[in-house]
Formats: structure tokens, C-alpha cells, sequence
């Protein structure tokens, strides 16, 4: 079959058609028509995760012996394929099955709200000019800089803007709005009086997803919220894979960078559209993500933050044109990227720190950022540290059985009765799909407490539950039965699972464990915890204490602060005294190297253990297990 | 004839080919060829100079009216037609007549030279850095800011430049040379010690050519020279038309910016050829031109400079990045604008005063740089005041019979026998074409010695010289008979050109006269006269004051210093502190409104006689035709 002919796709049940090359995967054609599957593996057809349902089975390429793997034969009789494998052959319609389809997802887009009073770098003023005269023939700028409050007569003008003044001052009959960057740069002159329309945009660069807020500067309150995937999704899943791909070719760094770009413009749109406001409108943009997304976004080679000694390119807070970096804000308006604090320790936790106010009180506190990459700190006013551990995306969705992100239908609370019987919540009350972050820690806590599984994490097929059972030559939990789920399939929980859990976990705690013993603080010394991450809104912190992920502090001293590194970015953007205390906690913050630690091999190890191999360390948690 | 077909034409002498639709004028043809022809109406068929000879009259269009008035029967007899006029139908081969030809024009390119110890803003500096380790993470920019001198570490990075940081370092195994701009911003960063390739360039946009001087900035010496023609000229011979073509349309004002874009970096690529060098290694420009030139150069709609009360759009020196005006040396390198004084005073008159000196000494001096629009400044370190007057382009050869810039074989000086021969000597010592702006003072002022004209410019047909006739009625005197000259025909000066001559020196006078006067300066207060402008090598100072064109001030206190504003150029290029000063050159010059003026217009015609209506205001010249 001629490889250049066009077939048409449709997906359903979006009805998105799209015209591709007969040959090309369904993957292909699905991103090609705008729709995220979900895959882990990139397309590799390792993880069978991107699975579709095909009417004619004829119309698509052979069975892969990647698919004879993932699909049972009734599964394949009912038309399943994996979407990476599955070529098209011939035009056809392709069902997206609830668990493929990532949908409209929940992400956790809000964080802590903390009310600053707008001091944003940003400032618009009003003037009127005196026009002209042959006695009076002063130059438009040095007419209009002569207008501006002394402060900003020192200012340097953006060559754009420059450019515009003679015409926008006469057609405005020398009454125009100057905005003016960080008292030092004026970034728009504008007809008549426009200092009540100053926008500001956050940006919270994840390595899964990317969360935009729209902000008023004038008053500093939050106008709109949206967010996307991370398009770089489908160049590798984890940010390893990303840095390995950026360093194969540099076109590939320029994709990377424009894939960033592309969807954080996308979402400026749309907010422009909904609020009735124009893109320049926008004066600023702060930025945070962790380091390595930080690099991607500004192009930079982030090749020598994956090699040891892991140093970032560079680590202040940088200011970049917003033409520059193509972010189609005010072409002369400043894209602000907050600095980071090491390889992998980035200017979203810095921005974490900032929400968490970790850094100005006397409180000695713990901030627990949990992700692929989790980043902790612990100290105060006086002193902070901070480090980072890989632990990996279990919490996310991803190397899980039936794990989906925090999407419509995952499960994120779960309960399990005495008498074995499961209670779960879904996300927007949806039939389930699988399993978020926040239902793996209640299910493996849970299971511990009801003795389905031991402190190794072993489950203990003797108690006597249907749910439990063996298949596929692999132990698993049934967490709801096929009856109740969208897709008619049984949603478990494996012993792999369990294990995923288990090392994440252990990744996170040993790397707490580190911190406090290095800062001489046990459990007891803490008057706070914080922990963020993109659990969904909802995080059973007793249960992620029984677990062992974090240490055993009093609940009332810990708060799940969710998306703090958007609340961070906000604050950094709504006033320039943030902005400089972000530079004083990137300045000040002392990196602890974890692969440098000669403690952390046995501290991990000891906490795989469920909540950990010394009980003693978690007092409550040995009481809960004796009341129980 | 389908206007689609295409016809090649040959243009002779140089055996340049071109492919253009049939109907094209022979005026596109040859531009599409990059050959520039003489016009000075832009191709509307008034000023009659683009001659042009074609060997088969019937491969062209019918003759037109214009050519008609332009073309005497029997230059029509001998194939001469107007390019602008005359349509290409058939391919055909076209003779350039080198009065047509703009050929290699002779620009004055050098002015003086003043020695000056480097202090570029450009500065390079070569460091070493440790390599990190797991107990020095220090990132990459961090690191090198770090090993540079303490005044270079609060230093921004260009974007650009902070991408290439950490591949550049690792190649070069942490050994590299920083590019510093005015200390505060790393504009480069290269493998091992480049420190002794630092080159700057200064560049003098004029109305009709633009002069380029490459400078080593290591030790500040002049490496190469360069010039072309305003690519700008087919859009209007003068400020004012390109202004008028500016305003017409947002993208007159972009094709304007581009040509002349085009044109330097054409130059750019031409001397870094020459000189083995890398457009990337030339880190900085300086550029100067008038303020019309100015505003096209930077893309600024220069509609107001030419509007009463005739104001810039800005007047301080402007610093922008070579890749924003898409000059092609460094992109992240700096272009610095030298600031200007007022509409009609541009940066080049500020470049006249730096080279001058004029505001640095207690001498009182007059400084005049004779163009179409001529710029006199007076003053000397306490104060200068400056003005601008439209003298209108006769010296430049425009609108002169037989005028010609000044290119190989115009004639550049004439001195008339007592018994009216004359002698010439020409450009290049090539036989003569037509007449070049020294030529014209020293005509008009020789005429005047030998009672050829009287003092209201009116030649004397009494005088008993054949060289004196009427032709097409008017009076004219040649200068070179046809037997001497390049093309054959009589080169002449008729009465309408003595009458432009008499235009543009009163006009030039009395704005001399005006400052003298607002200053309270007489003739005898002056220590020096600098006069500057496109005259080629030579002006005959002493003609220029017979012909009243400057005061009557002796000879010994009169400099003739050429192209005065690359030298400025330069300087600023070379010398921070010059560049210093050309701010304060731009800040306290006062500008003078010849416009506003009520003495201008009596000044102005009490100048046009020869040297002037008040013979008592040139004792020298009175002293000499008593004399004589």
C-alpha cells in the first residue's frame, strides 16, 4: 500500500476526524487531531497503557507481538489494539476507551492563597504632554520621560516601543499610559488612560502538566485559571528521558522548547478570549518549574543537570523578553523566570518555599514537594536546606497497573472496612478508571492497617477476601469490580504496585530523614509540614504518616498546601518584594547532595519498611496498629 | 507583447546580465542588476540624467515626452534615451555613459584622524574555572561570573549567549573568553583566550552613502574601509521625498529600514572577507547619520521631523541589540546610536563636534558640514548652539547640468585663466564627465575674479570668450570642450546652475550669520573653522569664501576636516569617554529654529550676491578684487 496515501481517522466518542498518511499509528493520528492518549513509554509499546477500540478490525496493521503481550485474546476479540502499534491502513473510526483517553483532567491548578498587597514590578502611569511648539521642541520620548514621576526618568525604553511613541502620542493628543518594567524599562506606551488594565501572568511549568493564572495587578486577584499537559509528554515520560532525548540532536532542544512555548501561548488565548482581554494586555509573565524544565523553556542544553555533578546552567532569576522566548504576551513585556536552587532542587521549589513562608518565620518547618522528583526542605528563618529525590511517578499515575493521573474517574480517597469491603471516591463522581496518587497511599496504608499486607509490604494471601487473588502469576487486590467500573474491567491493586509504592516512599522519607539529621531536628522539633504536590485536592495525610512517606509529626502541624509552586510564581508576580525574596532563598538555601550522602543508601532501605523498619519512629502510627 | 515573457538585457560596459519582464524600464532592469544609475527624480522622467544608449532603438519603447524634452535630436540620432523612460521588449545590450553610471564613486570615507587611548565599551575578558565537583555545584553562569573581576559580576547575560554557556565551557574544558558590554551586560562567551580579537565597526548613514570603518578595538586602529551607495536613493533623491515615501504607507518605512540593513550587512560581509574575520568577533557598532537616517536606520516614522516644529522621536543615544535590528555582527553584540541634537541636527553633527572638539576647547570655533542639509554649529566648551539649513543638494552634483557626485573623472577643481581658459583637474586624473561640488565653488568663485559673472551671479556676455554662449536658451560657459571630455559632449555651467550655487551658499552663509549673531560673535572672535563634508579630497577654501559661501575669516584658521562624522564615529567606538561627551554634545547644544528665525530671511537674501550684499563683511575677498 502506497505510504503517501491520505486515509481518514475518526475518534470517538469526541467525533475528532483527522487525515494522515495510511501507515501512520493511531498514536500519530490521535496527536495529530489534538488528543492526548495515555502512554508512559513514549510509543515504545512497552507499557500498554494507550489501548483503543477498533470497528474493523481490517482497517489497521497486523497484531504486534507487543500487543499479543498487553491484550488478552478476548480483549483483541472485542477489538482492542494499542494505539502505537496499530497502523492505519485504511480510513476508519477508532473508540477511545475512558482509561486511554486522558479526557479533561484535574490538575491540581490552586494552591494556598496567600493575600500579598500588589507591589507588582509592573507599574502603569498616566501622563499628559504638552505638545510640541517651536519653542518647545523637545523629542516625543525625552517629552514623554520629562512627564514621568522622576523615579522612572532614568528609565531605558524598549526598542519596539520606541518605535511607536511618535505615532501613539499625537494620535492620543499627547495623553498616553507608559508601562513601566522593574522602574527601569518602559515596556508599552499606550493612547489615553489605561492604568486600570495591568495583567499578569503565572506559569507553574510541571514536568506532566503546566498551570497558567491570569492575575489583575492592579488589585492582585486571581481572574482565571487553566491548564494542559505538558506536550513534551510524548518525548519521554519522566525528566531523564526528556534531557536524554534534548541531547540526542539540538533541533530536538528547539522542540522541546517550542512544545513549552506553543501550549503556554494556547493557553494565553484562551484566557484572552474568556476574559475579553488582549495578549498585550499581559505585561509579565513569572515562570517556575523544576530545573530542568526551566532549561527547556529557555532553550538551554539541560545535559549537565542529569550528569553528576548535576549543575544547572545557571541558577539566578533571570528577566527575558517576552519576543524573545516567542511567548506572545506584550511582545516588550518581561518573561521573569524565578531562580533555582540546584540540578534538581528548581525554581519550583523555590517558589514552594516562597508560598509556604518557610523562609521568614522562626518556625522551624519541613516543605515536602511530592513528584517524579520530590523536593524537600527543612529549616527557617535562620537557615534552610533542601534536596531532592527521584521518586518516581508512582504517586502520578504512571508504572502502576491501573494508575491514571488525577483525572474525572480515578479514585483518589479509598477506605477499606474491616470486613475487606472497599469505599472509594472518584474525581467529578465518575464511574472509576483507575487509580490517582492519593488512592495508592490510602490503599497501601489501608491494607497495612487491615493486615492484608505486612510491614514488608507482602501481601498475605490468608485472609480470607475474594479480593484477593492471583493472576497472570501476579498477587492483586481488587479494588472495585468490573461491574462498577467504566470500562467493565476489575480496577486492582498489584504486588508490583505495593513495591512502586513502597520505593517512592521510602525515596521520600529517607530524603526527610536526611535533612533533619543533618540539621540535628527530630520529630518533635517541628512546629510545621508542609506538603505539596499534585495529589488532586485531596491527600489522607494520616494515612500517608501510616505509610511512612512522611515523618511522624502531629496532624494538626501539617497542611497539604497542594499546588504551591503556582501560589509561589503568583506572589512572585504580584509583588517585587516576593520576587527578591526568591533570590534570597535560592541565594541562601544549602543544597544537601543525596547521591553524595553516605546515610541515604541504609535511610532508604530501612524505609521501604512499612512505615518503616524502626517502628519507634513512628510512634503514633505503632499506637493506631496496637488500638487496631 | 505578454508583459510575462522574459527579455535579457545586457548592460555594457560591465557585461552585467539581467532576466526581467518584458516592459520593464531599463531603469528596474538595471537596478535588478545592482547597478546604480544617475537620477535624481526617482524615475518620474523630470531631471533628464539617467541616459542610457541603446544600439537597436526597436528592441525599446517608443520615445517619450519626457525624453523628448530631455534628449536633443541628435542624441536621439545616436541611440540615447532615459532609462526611467524607455521599456524593455525585446532582449537587447544597453551602453552605460559614464555621466549615467554611478560607477566606483569616490566617497569621502576618512575624515580626520584623532588619536584617542582604546577605552571601547566593549571588553574581553579570559578566565580559568575550577570544574565542578559533588562539593562545588556552583552552576555553570554562577561559576563564570564568579571567576570574572568583581566590577563584571552584577552583569545580565544576553539569552542568547547564557544558552551557549554550558556547552562552551565543557568544550573548552572551563577555559574561556567573556564579552563584556559597558560592564553590565556578557554578550559573549568563547572556548580559550580570544582576548585579542575584540573589532567594532562605525558606520555614517548619509542621505546619499553609507561609510563603514572596521576598528581593531585592542588598540583602536582602523583595519579596513568600506562604502556603498544609500540603497535608499531610488526612493527619493532627498530627506524630505523619503520622508514623504516613509509616511505614505507602514511598509515604505520597513523597505527603507531594510535597505539600509541590507546594505551594511553587505559591507559587513565584505570587510570580514577581506580581513579574515567572523561577522561574530565584531561585537559592537557605532552609528551616526542624520536625524531622518537615524529614525529609518532604528525603523522610527520620521513624518514628524518633517511637520513643524520638526521633533525627533528621541534624541538620547540608544543602545540596541544587533539581532533586534537584524545587523549581522554578533546578534547579541550592541548597536549604540550616537544621540542627536534636534530634527534637523542629527547624530552626525554630534559625530561633526566630537571629531571637531569644538565643545571640549576654550577656542571659540565654527563648525559647518556642507550636504543637503547643512549644519553649522558655534561655540566652544562653555556653550554651542547649532542650526540646520536646506542648502539643497547643488554641491553633491545634483541638480546641476552637468552636475556629478563626486566619482572618477568629476571634475573636483577649475581654476580660470586671466584669459578664460580653464584648468581642471579631475578625479582619478580620468577625463572628465561632468562637474562635482568643488568644482561648482571654485567655478562660480573664478567667474566671479574674472568678471565673468557680477556679484548677483549674472554672467556677462560681454566678456569676450567663446567658452560664453547661449544654448536652448540659456546661457552657459563651458568648462571642457567635447574633445576633452569622457562622453564626447561639452561640459558647462549655465546660469541656472550659478543660481543654485548662489541658493545653497546663502543659505549656508546666513546660517552661519544667524549663530554669529545669536552669539555675539564677529569674524575676527573666531580661533578655528572646521569645514566638513562630501567634497571629495579637496575644497578651495579660499573660493568658498569669495564665493561668500563661509564667513570671512583667515585662511590659517579654516580646516578643512571631510567626512568629520565617521571620525566621530569612531571615536565614540573607540572611547567610552567619547561617547560620554557625544551625550553631552547632544544635552547642552542649544538648537537654534532657522524657521522661527525673523533675520533668516533677509540674512538669506542679502547672501545671495557674491560674497555678499555687504562687500564690508568680506574685507579679504574686497581686498582681492581691488587686486585683481
Amino acid at each position: 500500500m502506497a505510504s503517501n496515501e491520505n486515509v481518514e481517522v475518526t475518534f470517538e466518542p469526541i467525533s475528532k476526524r483527522v487525515l494522515v498518511n495510511a501507515g501512520t499509528t493511531v498514536l500519530q493520528a490521535a496527536n495529530e487531531a489534538g488528543i492526548s492518549l495515555t502512554t508512559e513509554c513514549g510509543g515504545k509499546g512497552t507499557c500498554g497503557k494507550c489501548r483503543v477500540i477498533v470497528g474493523k478490525p481490517e482497517c489497521l496493521s497486523e497484531l504486534t507481538d507487543s500487543e499479543r503481550r498487553h491484550l488478552s485474546t478476548f480483549e483483541v476479540s472485542q477489538g482492542y489494539r494499542l494505539a502505537c502499534q496499530a497502523k492505519v491502513l485504511r480510513s476508519t473510526t477508532i473508540m477511545l476507551p475512558a482509561e486511554s483517553h486522558l479526557g479533561t483532567r484535574r490538575f491540581q491548578a490552586t494552591g494556598l492563597e496567600r493575600v500579598l498587597t500588589p507591589k507588582p514590578a509592573v507599574k502603569k502611569v498616566h501622563v499628559k504632554m504638552s505638545k510640541p511648539t517651536l519653542s518647545d521642541i523637545r523629542p516625543d520620548y525625552e517629552r514623554l520621560v520629562d512627564a514621568l514621576p522622576p523615579i522612572y526618568q532614568q528609565a531605558e525604553v524598549a526598542h519596539e516601543v520606541l518605535k511607536e511613541i511618535p505615532t501613539i502620542i499625537r494620535q492620543s493628543n499627547f495623553d498616553v499610559t507608559a508601562t513601566i518594567w522593574s522602574g527601569r524599562r518602559i515596556i508599552s506606551v499606550e493612547s489615553g488612560d489605561t492604568s486600570e488594565k495591568v495583567f499578569g501572568l503565572a506559569v507553574d511549568i510541571g514536568t506532566s502538566k503546566i498551570v497558567c493564572h491570569l492575575v489583575d495587578l492592579v488589585n492582585g486577584k486571581t481572574l482565571d485559571i487553566e491548564s494542559a499537559e505538558n506536550p513534551q509528554l510524548v518525548y519521554g515520560e519522566d525528566i531523564i528521558s526528556r534531557i536524554t532525548f534534548a541531547t540526542a540532536d539540538p533541533k530536538n532542544l528547539e522542540t522541546l522548547q517550542k512544545a513549552l512555548v506553543n501550549v503556554i501561548n494556547k493557553i494565553v488565548g484562551k484566557i484572552c478570549r474568556r476574559q475579553g482581554i488582549e495578549r498585550g494586555q499581559i505585561y509579565e509573565a513569572v515562570v517556575v518549574g523544576n530545573t530542568a524544565m526551566h532549561h527547556l523553556f529557555l532553550g538551554i542544553q539541560p545535559k549537565y543537570v542529569a550528569l553528576s555533578p548535576f549543575t544547572p546552567a545557571v541558577k539566578k532569576q533571570l528577566n527575558v523578553e517576552a519576543s524573545k522566548l516567542k511567548i506572545r504576551i506584550k511582545p516588550s513585556g518581561i518573561v521573569t523566570i524565578l531562580p533555582v536552587i540546584a540540578g534538581f532542587v528548581g525554581a519550583d521549589a523555590v517558589a514552594d518555599a516562597l508560598a509556604s513562608g518557610i523562609c521568614d518565620s522562626e518556625d522551624v518547618s519541613m516543605l515536602i514537594d511530592v513528584g517524579t522528583n520530590t523536593e524537600v526542605l527543612v529549616g527557617n528563618s535562620q537557615d534552610v536546606i533542601a534536596c531532592s529525590c527521584a521518586s518516581g511517578p508512582a504517586f502520578e499515575g504512571f508504572h502502576i497497573r491501573h494508575g491514571v493521573k488525577a483525572v474525572e474517574g480515578a479514585i483518589e480517597k479509598v477506605r477499606i472496612r474491616e470486613d475487606f469491603e472497599v469505599e472509594y471516591e472518584t474525581i467529578g463522581g465518575k464511574k472509576p478508571i483507575g487509580l490517582c496518587g492519593s488512592a495508592m497511599i490510602d490503599l497501601v496504608a489501608e491494607m497495612f492497617k487491615r493486615g492484608l499486607i505486612d510491614s514488608g509490604g507482602r501481601i498475605n494471601l490468608n485472609m480470607k477476601t475474594e479480593r484477593l487473588r492471583k493472576r497472570n502469576g501476579e498477587i492483586e487486590f481488587v479494588v472495585a469490580w468490573g461491574g462498577e467500573t467504566k470500562t467493565g474491567r476489575d480496577i486492582t491493586i498489584t504486588q508490583g504496585d505495593i513495591r512502586e509504592v513502597q520505593l517512592a516512599k521510602a525515596a521520600i522519607y529517607a530524603a526527610c530523614s536526611i535533612l533533619m539529621e543533618k540539621k540535628g531536628l527530630k520529630e518533635d522539633d517541628f512546629d510545621r509540614v508542609f506538603v505539596a504536590g499534585a495529589f488532586g485536592n485531596y491527600l489522607n495525610l494520616e494515612n500517608a504518616k501510616v505509610l511512612g512517606l512522611i515523618p511522624d509529626i502531629p496532624l494538626e502541624k501539617i497542611e497539604f498546601i497542594g499546588n504551591a509552586a503556582i501560589t509561589g510564581a503568583k506572589m512572585a508576580l504580584i509583588s517585587v518584594e516576593a520576587r527578591e525574596k526568591a533570590d534570597e532563598i535560592s541565594r541562601k538555601t544549602r543544597y544537601v547532595e543525596l547521591a553524595a550522602d553516605q546515610n541515604f543508601n541504609k535511610e532508604f532501605i530501612d524505609a521501604t519498611l512499612i512505615p518503616h523498619k524502626n517502628l519507634n519512629k513512628f510512634p503514633s502510627v505503632k499506637r493506631l496498629l496496637k488500638g487496631g
